[in-house]
């Protein structure tokens, strides 16, 4: 058995306990607070029946991956023979440094130390701990027992073995990685995420559509093909010929509709560079038919999927009536 | 019986045929080029077949739904005895110019005509037109027959009469319209849609993440729940005093990420003058917490439905294995 410490016990702490539990280690979780950790394993057991619930867990294993997590009396016991220790708590930089001075002291040699922080790059709190080499951002998005992307972010001295070690424990706790060349802030999630609200903003502040319309846009629209595809390999299906098509045939349009665009961002310049490249790694020019076939048939499966939730709930005989 | 007219074939013209004929009307498709419009009504079986496939449509309404659409042998043939008249021709100015002036004149008075154009606001091709008052942008998502999302956007000289005819006419057709006030280059989902792709171009080509990663970004995070909820309810649930919350919180955060945000647009401003308050008509903060229930309860039914799409891929026997 081979065992985690999950340091600081809210929320984002609880859902990477389950996580790492549900992939078979065994979890300790520490928090400053007694009665937070003692809260925080009692709320365990909800959010495993959850997952029951919905056949995200066997029903069988669900007391085992509760027996796998223990609240630690000290955080050395937390990180006693651990071989990774994810930090989850205050999003403050002089605290994440003083918890990470005292994480590096105590783990093991070249034990990664990951930081949940949505906000704060670790250089800006490792810079001078001993042990900054194993130090990064590993950051999920909320909550993290149900959404499976991971952000996996570098400082500048830390050791691609680490890295490399870290993105293969997300992945064999069933995460999606997404690993990041070096620091920028907000990282990609909410970079992607600010870029949509910016335009979003604008376009409700400026009455142009309400808030419920603009909705409708991403929920009955973009998001259910992005649900099962990202941006980029929808547009390079978006062309009979890929994503070089793509941006001869839109490019100009999009430029055209002046967003909140950067000067020194050139689309065709990127895709000759690197991203034509990557993405017919990905999806060569030939079988683009047969993706935007497969394509359709996941949006038909979500569509069918939507109306069958739509049923179910429903028919729950205390629901509101719509 | 009620009849539509669908004019061009291409690919959205015979999304829209779908459409209209699923929702009960008769289906006039009209193309200059009558070959173009004979294959469209044989791609039609196949669509309304893969419909039937995945429990959109029930067998038993197939044939139905095929024996109302027809091939019109003229455009005076198409265009008799119509409530509606879709357009969807070539993206050039002129032709929609063209076209328009033809369907105005042919048209019985007050029928609205609506363009599928993504790019070409009315305004630019109906001016000069006599009918001009009953034309406006009817832009829906491709593939038309799967994203219920479809935009509807007037000139400043469209009635409101014809505004409100055309959305309840979608809103019978199951469509999810997103109602503009006026013109704007892009209209809404392009503009979503192009914010977000030049972040991914601006992360991508600076080389600190890879395609296939950010896509993750995407596809295993944001995209989950934007699959239901929209970019605007997703953060009024995402702080337990809402949107203002939210905005107090983490305005900021997104504004020191450098994304490339417009100067006038203030977020804090932009909630107090309206959108606060038409969030809070549609999620009253004490809802709160039973909608962030009914999101993670709907999340977790989504990933139990992308697992077993996985599961069903894999057991097809020939299947590429992994």
């Amino acid at each position: 058995m081979t065992k985690i410490a999950t340091i600081g016990c809210g929320l984002i702490g609880q859902g990477w306990a389950t996580v790492f539990a549900k992939a078979g280690f065994d979890v300790a979780m520490y928090d400053a607070s007694p009665e937070a950790a003692e809260h925080a394993l009692s709320a365990m057991e909800g959010r495993v029946a959850d997952l029951v619930a919905f056949d995200l867990v066997a029903a069988c294993d669900a007391l085992a991956i509760l027996n796998r997590i223990t609240v630690a009396p000290s955080l050395e016991d937390a990180l006693e023979g651990v071989v990774y220790v994810q930090e989850s708590g205050p999003e403050r930089i002089e605290v994440k440094r003083e918890i990470t001075e005292r994480l590096d002291a105590l783990a093991a040699a070249d034990v990664p130390i990951g930081s949940s922080t949505s906000g704060i790059s670790a250089s800006r709190y490792c810079k001078d701990i001993a042990g900054r080499h194993r130090c990064l951002v590993v950051h999920p998005i909320n909550p993290p027992h149900l959404i499976p992307a991971v952000e996996i972010v570098p400082t500048p001295w830390t050791d691609p073995d680490i890295v490399s070690k870290t993105t293969e424990l997300m992945g064999a706790c069933q995460r999606e990685t997404i690993v990041l060349t070096k620091e920028i802030d907000g990282f990609v999630v909410n970079r992607l995420q600010g870029a949509l609200l910016e335009e979003a903003f604008k376009l409700v502040g400026s009455g142009i559509v309400s808030a419920s319309d603009l909705d409708k846009a991403i929920c009955d629209g973009l998001g259910l093909r992005w649900s099962f595809m990202g941006p980029m390999q929808t547009i390079h299906l978006n062309a009979p010929e890929g994503v070089e098509q793509y941006v001869e045939r839109y490019g100009a349009m999009y430029r055209g509709f002046g967003l909140g665009h950067y000067d020194d961002v050139d689309w065709k310049d990127i895709v000759e560079t690197g991203l034509k490249a990557q993405l017919e790694t990905l999806i060569p020019v030939a079988d683009i038919p047969i993706k935007q076939a497969e394509r359709d048939r996941k949006l038909m499966a979500l569509l069918r999927h939507k109306a069958q939730e739509k049923t179910e709930h429903r028919s729950v005989p205390n629901a509101p009536q719509e």
